[in-house]
């Protein structure tokens, strides 16, 4: 049994703390975090909300916790040589110092308060600085998911960049789609089928493939009646945007 | 039994004719279209070729064609008095003539190539000049989707625009994340769940509370870090007013 320590509360903590303790071959003994309302929400019996007294037994000690406090709780954090793991997709490895083993544990998906969700088919991206401790983020990954990734903190950034396009970024727009039919009093819940149908194609051919629409296939009529509709100033420039950047990656198919 | 004509051979007249083949209270009994070796895949007895050949004895005509085609299609057709519906969602019903009873039968989805969906939960849009047309659509939607809207034109094209947000622009994002990942020599299919939850998140809460990410945050430090990795120029340009947009939405939740 591995003996793990998880340190913070928030939704990726959460989440981690579930899988940690549906799955077997490892043990969270201990949850540590300053939030004491959220700390108690695990009901871990072994929780502090003291970093000093972080137990020295575990033999991984994963920290998820903001991105901008990971360096600090590292720091703080007063077991000796031991493996302690991150789970940003943007923190570089370097970025830790050698008073533990460095590692990183970056879960690539979106965590959301009370949506519990599960974590088998979502790819865990590990890496350290000697493969014994590789071998350890491989285990415990193994125990919560099928997809573990050995990669290196250059190719973790652009994995996280990726990501920003394909969830953030993405969202947004559902976000404008969902402005454009209030304007309409039309309820957003009309677009959820072509949504759906829109990632589920992604199964079969590429984004490139799968994309249609007037701009893919460079019908300025579309274009122009599309212009004159819209009202808010970052629709407009948006709109003018995405549809150049598509007619440019689609141009030499017409 | 209400019987239409279908005129069309594309992937939207592929996929109405294999609901209405498979729904009841319908019977498709011509398909017309110029392309004859799609028109052959209908496997139609009576399907047709030319526009002159359509048959005058159906109670509603599908002009399932490009929205530059309609307008021809729809002055080419010489039954009389008849009820005509296009497929489109941005062809006002005042750019067909009185020559035929327009009307317009709009479903909201992408549709592609060898693809079958079902229809069922897709809605459609129709329209038409008189309650009785009304009413003939609304039975003929009815027999393939349990979501029958009625719009008029002018909310139809904002439809149509949220649809673009919503399909389109997502989907060119995902080929902008493609890429990234590609630079990396990794493969895009490690974005699948993170893709799939960020739409099954739509289910339970609306897109501006699903928003995630440095830009929601106002996390200057990881869209520097961002800013400095990205390469191709459209992808610089993009992720900075996709990030002003989101900053700018979630500025008063800071």
């Amino acid at each position: 049994m591995i003996k793990l320590v998880l340190i913070g509360t928030g939704n990726v903590a959460q989440q981690l703390y579930r899988a940690f303790t549906q799955a077997g071959n490892v043990e969270v003994i201990q949850v540590a975090g300053r939030n004491k309302a959220a700390l108690a929400s695990f009901q871990n019996k072994n929780s502090t909300s003291s970093i000093d007294r972080v137990r020295s037994d575990a033999d991984i000690y994963i920290i998820a916790v903001n991105d901008d406090a990971i360096h600090t709780v590292y720091e703080q954090l007063s077991v000796v040589g031991k493996l302690v793991a991150h789970t940003s997709g943007s923190v570089p490895l370097k970025a830790l110092s050698d008073k533990h083993r460095p590692a990183v544990f970056y879960p690539l998906q979106t965590f959301s308060h009370h949506r519990e969700i599960s974590l088998k088919e979502v790819p865990i991206c590990i890496e350290a600085t000697t493969t014994e401790d590789l071998d350890v983020l491989k285990s415990v990954a193994s125990c919560i998911t099928d997809r573990v990734i050995e990669l290196s903190s250059e190719k973790r950034k652009q994995v996280h960049l990726a990501a920003v396009f394909a969830n953030n970024f993405t969202n947004h727009l559902y976000h404008l789609a969902h402005e454009i039919l209030a304007e309409a009093n039309l309820p957003f819940d009309l677009l959820y089928p072509l949504i759906k149908e829109t990632t589920a194609k992604l199964g079969e051919m590429n984004p490139y493939e799968a994309q249609t629409g007037p701009a893919s296939r460079n019908d300025e009529g579309t274009l122009t009646r599309h212009r004159q509709l819209l009202r808010k100033p970052n629709h407009k420039l948006l709109y003018e945007l995405l549809s150049n950047s598509i007619k440019e990656a689609h141009a030499k198919k017409l």
